[in-house]
Order: C-alpha cells, then structure tokens, then sequence
C-alpha cells in the first residue's frame, strides 16, 4: 500500500513519525509492506514552495492508496491573506481528494475518565459517539468576497449545499450507524436556515430508506447543550461542514482527551485521509512533549477503513489502550500515579 | 413607563405573568407605574392573524419604552415554510427595533453550582461571563433560497457583514466589559470566513481605541472547547450572531441552570426587548411547572437597561437569590433537600 505522508508544521512531524514507527510494527508482525512519501503542506509548504499546497502534493495524494497527515498552521502565517494560509492547504486536499465525510469519534476511555470535564455521574453514562460531519460543502467552499459598499468593507460568505452533497453523507451516517447501535441525530437551524430545511428534507428521505435506524433532528443550538448536558444519547450524530466544526471540537473536549482522537475523511472510494483532530500545537514543537496517540489512532482507522486490515487496526488500538492501562502519559495527559512519557517513548511503548 | 408585552406561545403566557407580577410589586414598593400593553407574536400571531408578526406588534414594540417577550414556537407550526413560522416573528422583531446587541449572562447560581454537568474543580473556579451576540446581521438575515439546478434543488444561505455592524457590537461589548473585569475574547473563524477575518480586522481596531480593556481572539472551534474546559477564563466573549446562537446555549447549560437565565437585546436607544434564553416548552405549557426565573431576571434587566432603575433591579435580583436561599425550586431545577413549586408559587415567593 502506498502512503502519502503530509507532516505539516508544528508537532506534525514528530506525531507522523510515531505514526509511521507503528505503521512499521504492524507491517512486519502481519507481514504487509507500506510504502511512504512525504509531501508538504500548510505553513511548510508556503514557505518551500509559495503555496500551502502544491501541486506535486495534490497528485501525490491523489495517487496514493491512502493519506496520513499531521497537522498544519501557525501564528508564522497568520498575518498572511486567505488564499495563501496554512488552513486554505487542508481545505484544498480534502476538496481534491473529493473527501466529503470527516468521522470523528467522541468516546471516552475508560483510564482517562477523569479528564472528563463533566461530571462522574454523566461520565458514567458513557461517552461514545461518532461524529459524522459534512466535509467539502457549505459555508467553508462556498464564494467569500471582502468589497467596498458605500464607503465600507462588507465581507460576505455564501453557504450553498445541493441535495446530493447532504444525500450522500447523510447515507454514510446510516451505514455506520448500522454498524453501532443504529441510531442517527442530524443536527440542523432549520428553523431559520434555508439549507438547514433542505438539510432537514433530504435527511428525512434517507431516514426514510432505512427504517431499522432510529432516526430524529435536532437544532444546532440544543445540540451544543445535549452534547454536555447528556451525551451518552448519541450514536452517530451527523451534521454540515462549519455545525460540525464546532460541535466536534465540543464533543472531543468532553472526553478529556482532545490528544488522542482520530479523524478519517472518506470520500467514494476506500482511499482516505486520516489526521488527529488536535492542530499544530506551535507552543510545544519540536520538545518531545506531543501526544502521538490521536495519529497513531488515526494511522488504525486506515488500516481499518482504506486498507480494510481489521485484525491490525483492532491490534494498534489494543496497544494503545495497554499503555493507558500501564499508566504511561505524555504532558497533555498527565494524571496522578502515571507515568510522564514523551512523544518518542509513547511512540515506542505502542 | 410603557412596556409592550409578548407572552408568546407554549409556556410563554404562564411565565411572563409571573414576571408582570414581581413589575407591579417593584411599582408599587418604589412608587412607579407601568402601563402594559399585550400583543401577538410567534404561534399565536399566526393562528390569530395569518402572519408570525403583526404590523399592530411591530408598532406596539416600536411606541413602548420596552418589550418584555415570553418564548415563541412549537410543534403545532413546526411543517409551516420557513417564512410564516414562529421563529421569523422574533426574528423580525428584532430587526424591526434595531436590537444589535444581545447579552446573555452565563452565571452560576451558588445554589444550584451542584446542577452543572461540570466537575466541582470547574465549578468552583467560577462561572460569570456574559456573551455579546451580534443580533441582527450574519447568516441569519442574508439572502436564503433554494432553488432547481441541473435537476435537483440548491439551497444557498449568504452570511454578510459590514464594518459598522462589527464595531457597534464590539464597541457594546468594551463598555460592558468596562463595569466588570475588563476583559473581551472576540470569537470568530478567521481561518476560513472572509467575514471573520473582517470581524477580526474591525474587533483589533475598536480593542485599540480602548488599551484599558485585555483583548483576545478566539477561533470558534477553540471557543466551544474552552466553555466546557475552563469557563472562568471568560469575562466578555462577543461573537457573530450564529456562533453567539451555539455558543450561548452551551454556556448557558454549563451553568445548570438555563431556566433562569436572562438576556436582553439593545439597540442604539434605551428601549431594548427582554426574554429569558429558554424556548416556549410546549410538552409542560399549561401545568404550571414551568421555572418563571428567566423571565424575571429579563424584567430585571429591564428595570436596569431600558429604565436606569438599578435599585429596583438588584432588589429583584436579590429575591431571587432568596428564594433560591431558601430552597424553592420548579421541576426543572429540584434537588435533593429543596422544596418543589409551582410557576405561580415561585412568582409569588419571589
Ligand atoms: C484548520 C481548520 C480550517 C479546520 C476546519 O475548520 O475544518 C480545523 O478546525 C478542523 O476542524 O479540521
Ligand atoms: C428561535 C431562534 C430563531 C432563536 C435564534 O436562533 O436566534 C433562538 O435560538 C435564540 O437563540 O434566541
């Protein structure tokens, strides 16, 4: 199977890197054989190349079998206009690739519990969720113009979606909703958004395809406080592009461990591209201080999702969960009575 | 003074009485007069008058000195189109009267800390922050449509803003920030929205013109994470109107408590329009179990606001805290220990 690799710019090399050590372990116990390129994206791209994504980078990926990427940004580009920050590289892979279904799961785990900012008895409840949030269409790829009107700046966004864009990820939260405890929240303003009530419309009718799902909508806003207020009543919870931005990060933040969650974003076909949630973390790059576990996550869910390796995916996150339990911890984790490891020895005790 | 009254639909009758109740208890005690004048809005306006807002109601609103509003909507108008429901009646009245700014507190009570679904090391840090919301710009007033393209329906949503909208709410959030702790976290997504990077460009330069006030900016991912992590961080956030919409309700459910909070909406004059932050509740409406608090504390902010009676304010203020001192609680917010009441019992207590 041929990678790309998109390090990126702060901690992103340093998490990629234990990713791919893993990557290797599983190789040689199960005896596949990976092969890497290394591409740049983000900040690092803007400065080698101009641009925070390159051509050869589009292409690269678009080659591949599957993507691994890291993180990107930074306050070095953060003065730089729109079009050529780091951020405007990641938008644009995931609209090459075609990647219009980001999964993020929001689960809790059990040696980590008390890092949940909620309290025990919701914590006990269970947190264990996925995300299923809308990648490559609304508000984020829809026209963004600065103009002046009458002696002013007005800034607009235009936030279109199209019945197929919600159709098919609409249908994707079925099908992994089939594979958990077949329950689907779609999460929507339809009461004052006009893409929301088509949102709402189009997500009824799949809903309606696939009567063994329980199925119901919910408001973006009452969403924001059931996703503290109760979590262990979602399943798999899917909503658009800039809704899922925001109540991901929530989500992930609830379970007290934003470090170790993974992302996959699919598209049609089994090539994926996988990344932590977490970003570029420029404060601690380059010290040996990041958490590897959501890349080392990330690197499972394409075993599992792109190269469909279930046995070696259940196999990292089995490792993973046994350093939990031995207590070892890097800084963003770090509790009573375990032990304070750095990037590389997390990297290579999983 | 004249105070134009809108009670609205599902609960909002039972709890602004309460509300018009502990008005003439402070009228009477301090030696005012409030004339009340009740009009249609929401459900109701649209079952009496074919339209969620009534030209009478606009003009009501716009002749009173202020406008105290219940809550508004329910499932009865829930299949209606988007521009004869409920929702565009409060919408519109909002618009109708230039109501800019909207201030939602987000306190706990120390009597209900042990009803937030946050830790006790949170809690007990604290949580008092109010958020500035931008009312009546961004996506929520943009052009909306939906339309048939290439076989299949498009709908598209435009979310524009002008620098005078941004510095009018930015300016409300310094002055405010002033007669507290001096703090304003400006939320946006500027790494992706041309009107986020507008909002940021306008929120530095009205930061700048008051070097008394800390100022930050916080990306609204980070923002939704953060109100659950560390609350007692915030003094002031003020954000556009859709992310104020998410993340005032989640700020409101960390403080376990969103049958009692209030919030007002202000334009450029004194007249503002006073609702708690809670929706209409249609599954309690009518039992008399519904928390009038939120709409009482509205009343207060009233007094404060729109009439400069801070005296009467903090004497409202101060009740409620007694009563709450005193362990009455509606159904909503019972504990152990506590004594549970009604709608009308909790307004006569207070
Ligand atoms: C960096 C940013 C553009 C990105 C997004 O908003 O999609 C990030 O926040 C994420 O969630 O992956
Ligand atoms: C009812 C709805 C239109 C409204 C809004 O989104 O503004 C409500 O959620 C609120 O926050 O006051």
């Amino acid at each position: 199977k041929r990678i790309t690799v998109l390090k990126g710019d702060g901690i992103g090399p340093e998490i990629v890197n234990e990713a791919l050590k893993v990557l290797e372990a599983v190789a040689e116990t199960y005896g596949h054989h990976f092969a890497y390129q290394c591409m740049d994206i983000g900040g690092i791209a803007i400065d080698q190349h101009g641009t925070p994504l390159p051509q050869e980078t589009i292409d690269a990926c678009l080659d591949a079998d599957s993507v691994l990427l890291g993180a990107v940004g930074g306050p070095k580009w953060d003065g730089l206009p729109g079009d050529i920050r780091p951020e405007k590289g990641l938008l644009g892979i995931r609209k090459a690739m075609g990647l219009y279904a980001n999964l993020r799961p929001a689960r809790l785990f059990p040696q980590l519990a008390d890092a949940s900012p909620l309290r025990r008895e919701i914590v006990e409840k269970g947190i264990d969720f996925v995300v299923v949030r809308e990648l490559i269409g609304g508000v984020y790829f829809g026209e963004h113009k600065t103009e002046e009107v009458d002696g002013e700046l007005v800034a607009t966004d235009v936030m279109p979606y199209a019945e197929h864009e919600i159709r098919r990820i609409v249908q994707v939260a079925m099908e992994i909703a089939k594979k958990r405890r077949s329950c689907v929240t779609s999460v929507d303003k339809a009461n004052v958004l006009d893409t929301s009530r088509l949102w709402r419309k189009v997500a009824g009718q799949v809903a309606a395809e696939h009567p063994d799902v329980a199925f119901s909508n919910m408001l973006v806003d009452n969403a924001a406080m059931q996703i503290v207020k109760n979590p262990a009543q979602f399943d798999v919870m899917v909503t658009e592009n800039m809704f899922g931005d925001i109540l991901t990060d929530e989500a992930s933040m609830i379970t007290g461990s934003i470090g170790m969650i993974p992302s996959a974003s699919l598209g049609d076909g089994t090539r994926g591209l996988y990344e932590p949630i977490h970003g570029s973390a420029p404060d601690i790059a380059g010290q040996d201080k990041a958490n590897p576990i959501g890349t080392i996550l990330s690197a499972a869910m394409m075993l599992r999702y792109s190269f469909d390796l279930c046995r070696e995916a259940d196999a990292v996150e089995a490792a993973v969960a046994q350093v939990l339990d031995q207590g070892l911890r890097t800084a963003d984790s770090m509790a009573d009575g375990c032990t304070l490891v750095g990037c590389r020895a997390m990297g290579d005790a999983i």
